[in-house]
């Protein structure tokens, strides 16, 4: 092994290949670069130092230096480290005068994705969980986490630290008014919205104290390895997939601004951010996000808030002359000065920080609570992106085949001969499917493999620990998905391994109706997914089964696979669902200890014209993934003669469809699988 | 005609009476009872001078007071009087240095009955709807109402004066950020809740100005001949009806008042106060109010703000000791002593007049902003509530059928002969039917009495303008209700005059199944009606048709026919559906010009267990409302076998209920009618 090089040596190559760095940038750059999910990509460091390409023999040099001076930029965890972190955030509470401080999942920008920096509920209570919530007090703590993630705290957090609590069932409001007393409980306006802080405000209020924001995170005072930002670099998404300049874009959210009286929006989610510049980028796992923040003005300039050094030149040039870019830190004196002059901003009560808010009053500017104005439009694809979803679900679909056949060929076999499948040799098998296509990027998320009882655990993820073999006789479930330059996919199916039993059958079949009546609901302009929920579940409902989930989230386009502002879900949305807009329908059912059962499709919305006189402007739903439901698990007695013909075309299509891109022994299984119902 | 008795004469018998008054004080009380709806009922101005009967020959005497002092307690409208009172309400809101006010259609009660003495909207614009608004600028008025309304303003309105919008579809906000300007747009804080504000606010500052709260209504000060306040005797709801002690009710109010952490809660809806206490009064038409405020207090304790002449001895007896009586005029300063010592008050955003919380926070108190701790409790019918209901609904099933019978063999061939059934005629034929039950005690709404185009005007009211026969191979549609003592009711049957086309049928067809889907709906514990209210349309959907108005209500007990917190509905509602809630059930369809269907039961929400050992707790509904659907509107080929079998089961119901309580002529109709569909 090579001796690792000086930092001089590698500043002195480096400016050899034209990038002039001062000691210390790029030790920054590196740690930036190890807090990404792809740290080792020569080719992006290459696009933050403003080269085309690295030096020979430099890659290697770098890497050893990323690691030296960064390790893998994870945080370490651990039970034995929460209570002397703990015990450092009381201290420095006590030194503020603040009674409590609440401590959140979430970052800035309210992502699924938060960033090893902004992991302060994972490094103080060592949660790794994708929801939950910690409430520090002076004499007890407490961390709320939802019915997903009860046996996970246990097993990751010190209860004797913090006790453990349901979110809903015994939730953190509760818990504050009963103790925080008189005293004033910090949180960080950074990481809250102002929504999201009314019930705490009023906890606070109901023991008598109070809600205080700190100036500074506490826990970032006492956290003394704490990782870098990320930092990968932005790259344009090219016209043939956003299918609108963004110019055009900008000027349609500047007449949104204009008609509600405002003179700029406060951007602060990523994903609005990257749909409106038309840029992507590394920044976090499975969502190509650039992290940074924006001031859309109602001229249609915009001003974008990021570290400078993701952006490239050709980014530069992409953006063109209407786009300023300037360092995060000059966000707080932007708002200022639009305060200062008298202008009108709006910002996002849902999603944006409450800083952001307090910051445009205090310098005395008026703030207009609306939803961000990116939402609506990003959310409504436009019919490139649409025509590259279907091309993208098209491939998926193909992809999604041949893993299917593979594994009906061979999983029940192996079972018998005692050398199964395992949950993560399916999922590698299934993602290696995936990543023969060119245009794939990155799986959407983490691929959910759970076969038999791991089915029933609905957010499941496969690691060393918990890998299961498919055993003959259980059922498997695979929710997967992958981010191709021309769109998002997600898709879960669920078959036997082996033979299934009645009522797996029947089971099966009731998740299918539900699945069917959402999918083939026809219903007016104006109605929102929470209005049309209720037609997946009812036929569970009828069997006294239901699911702890939504029906349906927004997919976006080479973007989140979640978004919004679109949902089917139990809880109240006020969206209406439009023409263009992408979600998941996927209704389940799940036996604790046993199996679980989902289906999922993505559909887009679109206009259902009539020829009758008397009818309303309707909508319904195209479906856009193509893979075959499963047949040796459908009652096909409980099927109505409508939901039969259903299908029958469907998987016509489906066969038509995907049949050309397949080898001919992979298509015979599939004719096999769509042939009709009979 | 005997010459009218002198005031002093009239004071004179009544002190001799038992009943001392000083001069002008009969005249009060004589204005008061003037405003009520049912103002010449001499038991009751009795009960009001707190005696047991009046002395012989002073009842006329009273009602020709009565007439003399107040007329019939309404006010004058008319077209030509609104110039002169538009133009002396602007001098009266720039004499205030206002910009502009908002002339909202509620009262201070938030409620759908408004008494003549706070109908201000009429008084100014002359329109008489049951929903509005008009914003007064110093250069531009405009009155808004929905679909409903549109054709009733242009007649009612003088539109030269206040230009006509769409409530939803060009909404105040728009037009008052486009025209208010600089300036100070006043409201009156009695008359909008904090939740109704909020767009009103975001206008004023979208347009550059403000909204500013007045003191004392700018109508009132220019309002000569103001009708006084309804004044009528509250009565003791006794606990055979009621089912739980008025005691019992304050002390589980006060728990929660006492786990929400606040000291009192201020109640401003009239049928809280009335459930709360156990007491009804006869203020406004059709729900049996006394209209008041009340402070409930976490001891159980109530404070009622109410016009004392209202309560006689016996309703005070009932009240106990733990209810002070107090005049309204110290609600004031009661809120002032409260906030003042530091109590926490509890104060519905939703329904409170935003004077509440200004008032409460102007003496530094502490707000908390919940709903009314009543609605809930009250909404959860207990066993004796839901008895009465049971009986109340089988004496109005019994009426019901025997106007429906009547009217089956009256319209078609009087239709042939020339002499029509009119809707007059039928809403007082089945008006008739159910005042002979001796607990009945008012109609719960204007019977919506509508032959043929007027059925598809959803809250049609018959009048003898509009009166219409009811014409052979049209349809007609008749939505009526009582409140009895025992219980209140509402129920929609649409039937045919001779012939129904094939339209009418499957229209009819699918009006019903989608009332069959919700009716048989099974969902677990913790549904809302919001989530329900597709499974009622779908059916309707599917044929591009819809219905613009919600599909269930919540219905009090011997009180409101329209009460929440409930709803089965499009708009987002956050209120779990919860064993003994009764709702209705009412979709529709409505072709404009030609006619209109609807079908409207009454259904209590029950639990309903299930064997399974995997089955969640579920609920389901108990129909309450006992009268037949049409046989000849149906299509049976559209129904599928399980709603086939329903209907038959129900109807059997019905008829066994009911056939006990018909002549033979009647019961014979009602067999053939809940014969099985075969």
């Amino acid at each position: 092994m090579a001796e690792p090089m000086a930092e001089t040596e590698l500043l002195q190559r480096l400016t050899e290949a034209g990038a002039s760095l001062e000691s210390g940038q790029l030790d920054d750059l590196l740690r930036g670069v190890a807090a990404t999910p792809v740290a080792d990509v020569p080719a992006d460091w290459a696009a933050l130092l403003g080269l085309t390409a690295l030096p020979d023999g430099l890659a290697d040099a770098l890497l050893r230096r990323l690691h030296a001076v960064a390790g893998d930029g994870g945080i370490s965890l651990g039970r034995a480290a929460s209570a002397e972190r703990l015990s450092a955030l009381r201290a420095e509470l006590a030194r503020r005068g603040l009674a409590g401080f609440v401590v959140p999942r979430a970052d800035a920008h309210q992502g699924e994705a938060v960033p090893p920096h902004a992991q302060r509920l994972s490094w103080l209570a060592g949660f790794t969980g994708s929801a939950g919530v910690a409430v520090v007090l002076r004499e007890a703590a407490a961390i709320f986490v939802d019915g997903r993630y009860t046996l996970q705290v246990e097993s990751e957090v010190d209860t004797g630290l913090f006790e453990p609590r349901h979110l809903t069932e015994a939730p953190p409001d509760a818990w504050i008014a009963e103790r925080l007393g008189a005293g004033a409980l910090g949180y960080d306006p950074w990481l809250h919205t102002p929504d999201g802080l009314a019930k705490l405000q009023r906890a606070a209020e109901r023991a008598g104290g109070r809600l205080q924001p700190v100036e500074g995170n506490p826990i970032d005072a006492v956290w003394s390895d704490r990782p870098a930002e990320p930092l990968s670099p932005a790259v344009p998404h090219p016209l043939d997939y956003a299918g609108v300049p963004a110019a055009e874009k900008r000027a349609q959210v500047a007449e949104t601004l204009a008609s509600g009286g405002a003179n700029a929006a406060v951007l602060t989610l990523p994903d609005s951010i990257c749909w409106l510049l038309n840029v992507r980028g590394r920044d976090v796992a499975h969502t190509p996000l650039v992290l940074s923040f924006a001031l859309a003005h109602r001229d249609g300039a915009v001003d974008w808030f990021v570290d400078p050094r993701k952006l490239t030149a050709q980014v530069r040039d992409a953006l063109g002359n209407q786009v300023k870019v300037r360092p995060s830190a000059e966000l707080g004196p932007a708002l200022d000065a639009l305060a200062g002059a008298g202008k009108r901003l709006r910002v996002d009560p849902s999603s944006a920080p409450a800083w952001v808010g307090q910051r445009i009053e205090a310098a005395g500017g008026t703030l207009l609570a609306e939803g961000d104005p990116c939402q609506r439009p990003k959310a409504a694809k436009n019919p490139t992106e649409l025509a590259g979803s279907r091309s993208a679900h098209l491939r998926d679909g193909a992809a999604l085949v041949r893993f299917l056949c593979w594994l009906d060929r061979q999983a029940a076999p192996r079972s018998r001969a005692g050398e199964p499948v395992t949950e993560i040799e399916a999922a590698a098998a299934l993602a290696a499917f995936r990543r023969a296509d060119p245009l794939f990027r990155d799986l959407s998320f983490d691929t959910i493999s759970g076969a038999g009882e791991h089915g029933a655990v609905v957010h499941y993820r496969v690691d060393e620990h918990s890998n299961r073999p498919l055993n003959a006789g259980e059922l498997y479930l695979v929710d997967s998905g992958a981010q191709y330059l021309d769109g998002t996919t997600d898709v879960t199916r669920t078959l036997p391994i082996g033979e299934p039993t009645a009522e797996m059958r029947v089971r099966y079949t009731l998740v299918l109706k539900g699945h069917l009546a959402l999918g083939m609901a026809r219903f007016p302009k104006g109605t929102t997914g929470s209005q049309l929920d209720a037609l997946a579940r009812r036929p569970l409902w009828t069997a006294g089964l239901d699911y702890d989930h939504g029906t349906g989230h927004g997919v976006g386009s080479y973007l989140g696979v979640h978004e919004g502002p679109q949902r089917i879900s139990k809880l109240p949305n006020k969206t209406p669902l439009e023409p263009g807009m992408i979600c998941s329908n996927e209704p389940g059912t799940y036996k604790a200890g046993h199996y679980g059962i989902r289906i999922e499709t993505l559909v887009a919305v679109q206009e259902s014209t009539s020829d009758s006189p008397d009818a309303r402007e309707m909508l319904a739903f195209e479906t856009l993934t193509l893979a075959p439901y499963c047949r040796a698990l459908m009652d096909t007695d409980l099927l109505a003669p409508d939901e039969r013909a259903w299908i029958d075309a469907y998987h016509d299509r489906v066969h038509a469809a995907l049949a050309p891109l397949l080898d001919p022994d992979t298509a015979a299984w599939l004719a096999r699988e769509t042939a009709p119902l009979g």
